[in-house]
C-alpha cells in the first residue's frame, strides 16, 4: 500500500495507476472495510510524515479549490492545512455569496470554471446533494466537505481514524454516543462506518433526539448490537468511547424540558467517576459547554487530537485522489 | 521572444532587460499587433509548459497582491491559479470594505503600502480610472482587473488568445458578437482589439441595445466591415465565432419589449442549425440562461476552455511585467 | 546574533536551542534592551536578505495561522509577506464573525483547534488581553497583533526598528509625538520602547488629548525628558523624529473645539519650514488627510518606508519564535 510514499526519494510512481486517482470523495457510503483500511493506512504514514519532518512536496505544483459556499473555518482550515503540508497551493473561496453565484450562475458552470485552475476541488454546500451533483459534471475529483443536513464523509473518517489511532483498532469496541443522535449528522455518519466493524453501540439521548429508527435498523441488520439509554450513568462503565455531541434548546418546544435534561449531558470529571481508565473522549467541535473545561488536560480527552487526525485523513485523501498514494 | 522559457534550466535571463519589465496593464489601447503576438506567443508557451507540468518555478519567490475592491471570484482566482502555477505567492485582499478603505484612506495611500509587500498588484475596482491612478503612484507594475465601466484588459486578451489558440490564426475571419452590445464592457474591448486585424465583425442585439455609434464608427475607420442584425439567423451560417453576452430584463424600459426579444438571445442547438460545424461558441461567463446547457458537450462549445485561455493569458502577463518572459 | 542566517547555506542550527523558541510575542513590556538589539539584528539581516534575493526558504514548510477577529488589511498582509518572503505557508481566517466563533465557541477552544494545523499562530482581537489568554493555552507560540485598546507590539517594534534604520540609531535623538495622545495605542507603546534609550520626547497634542499622566511619569521614572506642548511650532526644530497620529473629530465634545485646533495637526510643507532636514516624519497609518500628499515625496517622509520596515520585523519575530533566528 501507499508505496509512493515509503520512497523517501521522488518520484511518487505512476499516478494514474493509483487506485483512487481522480475519485471523487463523496458519501461514507461509497467505502469498503478494505477502503477505509487503506484511507487510514495512508493517513498513518501522513501522520508519521508530519511527525517527522512537518511538510513536504508530495503534492507539489498541485492546486486545491476550496469552495465554500457556507462558512466552516474549521474545515476550510484543515483543508488548506492538509494541502499545505503536502506542498501543494490553494484558491480559497470564501464569499460566495458575493460572487458569480450571486449573480445565478449554477453549480455546474461555477465547477466546470473552477476546474480550469485546479487540479481538485473541496466543496462546502447548504443543499443535499451539492456535491454529487458537481461531481457528475467535474472532470476533477471532488471532495465533498458537507452538504446541509446530508453528509460530511471527511468528518466522519476522521472520527473513525481517531478511534483506530487512539485504541489500535475497533474491533471489539464498545462505543457510546451521547446528546442530540436526531439531528446529529456526524453521530448517523459515524454509525455507518463503524457498522463495518465488530463493536457494540451505545445511544444516549433524550427520548425526543434518540437516533432515528431507520438508522437502528440498519445497525441490527447488520448485526452490531445496539442499546439505547436516557442517562449515561448506565453506558459510562464499558464505554472504550464516548463521542458527545451538543444538545441543542432549540430542539425542544417547551423549554422545561430542557431544563429537566441538559445536566444528563453535560460531561464533567464527575460524569466520568465510574469510566475506563482508557476510554476516549472525543466530540466533533465546536463545543459551547457541552464539556467541561476541567476534562481539557484530561488525558483521556481527544477532542483536540482530533483535529490534528482530521488533518491527516485529508492530506490521504487528497494525495490518493491526486494520485500520489 | 520569450528566450527566458525555451531553457528549461535557470536562470531566466536578465529581467531588466525584458521588454515589458516593470510595467503595468491598464487598457487594451496600449496594445500594438507586435504586442498582442508577444503576449499570446508567451501565453501559448505557457499553456505548454501547463500541459507538461502542470506548475513551475518561473516566479518562485515572487509576491502577488490580489486586491479586490468588489467581488470577482472568477477572475481573482484566476489570477491566484496563474501566480501559484508560476511558483508565486499571493497575498489576497477581498473585504475591502471593512479595511484601511472604510477608514477613509487614499487609493494612492493603499496602493503605496501594499506595494511594500508585494512585486506586483493586481486591482478589481469599481470606479473608472482607478488602475491608471493606482499606476501613477505605484512603484511596482498594476494591472488593471476591471475598474467599473471602463476597462478590463485582461478579459478581452483572454477572448482574442481563445480564438487564436481554436481558430489557430484571426485573419480572415468572421466574428459574430450577440446580446446587449450598448453596455457589454467586454464587447468593446474585445472589438477594439479584432480592429487591429483582417476581420469581419457581425453585431446581433435588441434595438435598444445596439453597440454604440462611435465604436461603429472607430471600427470602420480602420476599415473593419462591420454588419449590423436584430437576429441571428441572418449572420450565422458565416461566422466562424459567435460571441454571447447577456441581455438584462433591466435594460428594458417596458417588460414587454424585453418578452418580445428575449427569445432571439437564447442559443441552443436550433439557433446553431446552420452554424459551420468549427464555428467556436464563446461567453464571457457567468451564464443565466443565455446559451443552453444541451450546448455545453458540443465540441463548438468554448466557453469553459475560455477560462483555462484566461489562466494562460495571465500567467504570460505576469511573467512579463516581472521580467521573466 | 543570528548565526542561522549568516550561513547562507542551509541548515540554520538547532532550533531549540534558539532564545525566542516557542516563546510568544505579546507586549511591548516583555523586551529589554538586549532583546531589541537581538529583534533588530535579525530584522536587519531580513531587509538586506529580501533586497538581495527577494525570499528565501528559512521557514519553508512552516505553516501561519493568521487569525483576524478584525478586520485589518495592513497587518494581516503584511504578517503574509513575511511569513509567504520566508518560504512558509498561510492560512488566513478572516471572517471570524460567520464562523465556529459565531456558534459560541471559547477562544482558547479556537486556538487549540487551530494550532493543530499550524506552527505559529497570528492573533488579532477586539479584546484586551486576548493574545495573553490564547498563549496561556496554545502550545505553539502566539504573536499578538492586535486586542483592542491593549497592545500592538508589532506595530511598536517596526516603529523603533524604523527610527534605527532611518537614523543609524536611537540614542541621543529628539522625538516629537503629534496629535492624539490620549488615545492613541501606538504612541504610548513606542513611548515605553523608547524609554529603554537616552532620548528626548516632545509631545504635542490638543489640551483634552493629552499624553496619560501615568505614561509621563513612567517616562520621568526612568529618567526621559519630556516636554508637552500645544503646538507643534516650538518643538519642530529640534526633532530628529516627528511621528503623526490622527486628531478625530469625534474626540471632542464640542464640534467647535475641534474647528479651533484641527489645522495644528495637519502637516504640510509650511509645517516643517524650521524643521531639520534629516527629520524623518512618521505616522503608523491608514493617514485622512493629516499628512498633505504634497509631503510624499519629500525624502523626510518615512511613512511608507515605515511599511516595509513592519515586514522584516514581522520576518524577524516569525523566524525567531520558529527557532530560526
Amino acid at each position: 500500500m501507499t508505496k509512493a510514499l515509503s520512497n523517501p526519494h521522488l518520484p511518487f510512481g505512476d499516478q494514474r495507476s493509483a487506485p483512487w486517482y481522480g475519485k471523487s470523495i463523496l458519501t461514507v457510503k461509497q467505502f469498503s472495510q478494505d477502503d477505509l483500511k487503506y484511507i487510514f493506512g495512508v493517513a498513518h504514514e501522513m501522520r508519521e510524515m508530519v511527525e517527522r519532518v512537518g511538510t513536504f512536496d508530495l503534492l507539489k505544483g498541485k492546486i486545491l479549490v476550496n469552495l465554500f459556499y457556507e462558512p466552516s473555518t474549521r474545515t476550510s482550515a484543515s483543508f488548506t492545512a492538509a494541502m499545505e503540508r503536502l506542498g501543494g497551493s490553494v484558491i480559497p473561496i470564501n464569499e460566495v455569496k458575493y460572487s458569480s453565484v450571486a449573480k445565478g450562475e449554477s453549480l455546474p458552470d461555477t465547477i466546470r470554471s473552477l476546474e480550469c485552475y485546479s487540479d481538485v476541488i473541496v466543496l462546502r454546500h447548504p443543499e443535499v446533494g451539492a456535491s454529487a451533483l458537481a461531481a457528475q459534471y467535474a472532470r476533477k475529483p471532488i471532495i465533498n466537505a458537507g452538504d446541509g443536513i446530508g453528509e460530511h464523509p471527511t468528518q466522519a473518517l476522521l472520527d473513525l481514524f481517531t478511534i483506530i489511532e487512539e485504541k489500535g483498532n475497533v474491533d471489539g469496541l464498545t462505543i457510546t454516543m451521547l446528546g442530540d443522535l436526531k439531528n446529529g449528522r456526524t453521530v448517523h455518519s459515524l454509525s455507518r462506518l463503524l457498522s463495518l466493524y465488530d463493536v457494540k453501540l451505545n445511544f444516549v439521548s433524550p427520548e425526543i433526539l434518540r437516533l432515528p429508527g431507520e438508522i437502528i435498523s440498519e445497525l441490527e441488520d447488520k448485526g452490531i448490537p445496539v442499546q439505547e439509554y436516557a442517562l449515561l450513568d448506565k453506558a459510562i462503565s464499558e464505554s472504550d468511547v464516548l463521542y458527545v455531541t451538543r444538545v441543542q434548546k432549540e430542539r425542544f418546544e417547551d423549554p422545561q424540558d430542557y431544563e429537566n435534561v441538559k445536566g444528563t449531558y453535560i460531561i464533567n470529571s464527575q460524569s466520568l467517576a465510574s469510566a475506563r481508565e482508557d476510554l476516549i473522549l472525543m466530540h466533533p467541535l465546536p463545543r459551547v459547554g457541552e464539556i467541561s473545561m476541567e476534562l481539557d488536560d484530561d488525558p483521556r480527552a481527544a477532542y483536540f487530537r482530533q483535529m490534528e487526525y482530521g488533518m491527516y485523513v485529508r492530506m490521504a485523501l487528497l494525495a490518493m485522489v491526486l494520485g500520489k498514494a
